[in-house]
């Protein structure tokens, strides 16, 4: 029997407030959500002027890096042309994201869910997950 | 040029807040969608134990219920065998419910988005929706 | 070889024409969508107030009633429980309409392309998509 | 609550309009979808001609254009190998269209809707694009 650790919806909350705080702050309306260990989404809010596209690709990237246990841009970093991983982004219907912004959320060790930004830049959708991040494990 | 009314988050957030209200009070942990008239994803939740299959259930009653201005039960009342809305059910990929829990969420006449319940049976399930709606409609 | 007779999209206005006027007539904003004869879109209208569940479902009417060469409402009369078609309302991922609304475009007994009618009832709807074709029709 | 603004069939009209004389006077019969500021479609033409295969591909750029409040042409340069945004094209099971041809249609700096243009070259295709939006804004 395996006894797994997972986020549960309170700290799912203060992924999302930390994020959307950092978002605030760079003045970007994000779309951002949260998954649990197994990929599955456990809470979602698109900011006021977010995009609809970032509905999506927000929880596909947090799908992503918690089910894989791995952040998206390092996806990206191995899946161009000629890396190991090449093409990687079209599988699971398209719902393998190598595009900077999903990060796995570790606990002692262990991946116990996921966080997905979309909405800025690739670069600002992963300062904005990081911050998601930081202000939960401030909490623990 | 069309001028549309639309729920932003902190409405969405209320109609979260009135639906997990009820469902603390019943006690069935629920997956809760909201989504703006257009059908797309405003803000999610599942409470703890709430169930996997109920994510995609709740964000799809949502979206029709916003996107059609219709509820789901009504829909399922007129889909039933020799009803004129029969096999509906699997239109849009299946995203189309005809299940019990998905409202239409209306202000002044206008259908601004939809709410969207799921993980108990449809009565709670819609039980739940509609605090969420009186809970938004009683802050306005 | 094959010569197929296929509406241009010439036609298509025409259709788009009739079935507006009538929607207008009855005062329900339609979802209105012309197919070829392959099932392929050659046009589409959202009036104003037409439903977004709506868009794919024309589109699906209008496909199913072309390709197949039957009247959506035909499928549905046949598709009930223990009916010869029962369940392929679920068929190509949801794409085959048994829900009335759906009319193949006939001249000269050939089957040249189909009319897709939604946001109404199912009546209505079919109502519509004949208006679109007896106005074609009247111009040849 | 917001207020948004959006294209209405009319405005639609007006931008299938320019794009489709655009179209003729290049001689490339093209695909021209036209969706409102949530993604979703409001109209769409094939002109006789106009390949099966971009059907999809002009209402997936339009989509993409308005939903996510940026051209086509722009993701495609940053998706490049290496670039921020390599490997988003075949998010959203592959809607997410980084070929030209999909402009954001804006006015007063709101993003109102969008229009996608399929069957020439990307850069037909854009052309043709732009020429709608220059119709209808002429007409405002």
């Amino acid at each position: 029997m395996q006894l797994i650790k997972r986020l549960d919806l309170n700290d799912a909350r203060l992924l999302l407030e930390g994020a959307r705080a950092k978002a605030d702050e760079i003045n970007v309306p994000m779309c951002i959500a949260i998954t649990d260990e197994g990929g599955n989404l456990i809470a979602f809010e698109r900011m006021d002027g977010g995009k609809v596209t970032s509905i999506t690709i927000a929880i596909d990237k947090s799908f992503t890096a918690s089910a894989a246990k791995k952040a998206t841009h390092d996806y990206g970093a191995i899946s161009q042309p000629g890396g190991p991983t090449y093409g990687i982004d079209s599988a699971i219907g398209g719902r393998l994201m190598v595009v900077g912004g999903g990060l796995p959320v570790s606990v002692d060790g262990d991946v116990v869910g996921g966080i997905g930004v979309s909405s800025g830049t690739p670069a600002q959708d992963r300062e904005v997950a990081q911050a998601g991040i930081d202000h939960f494990i401030a909490t623990l």
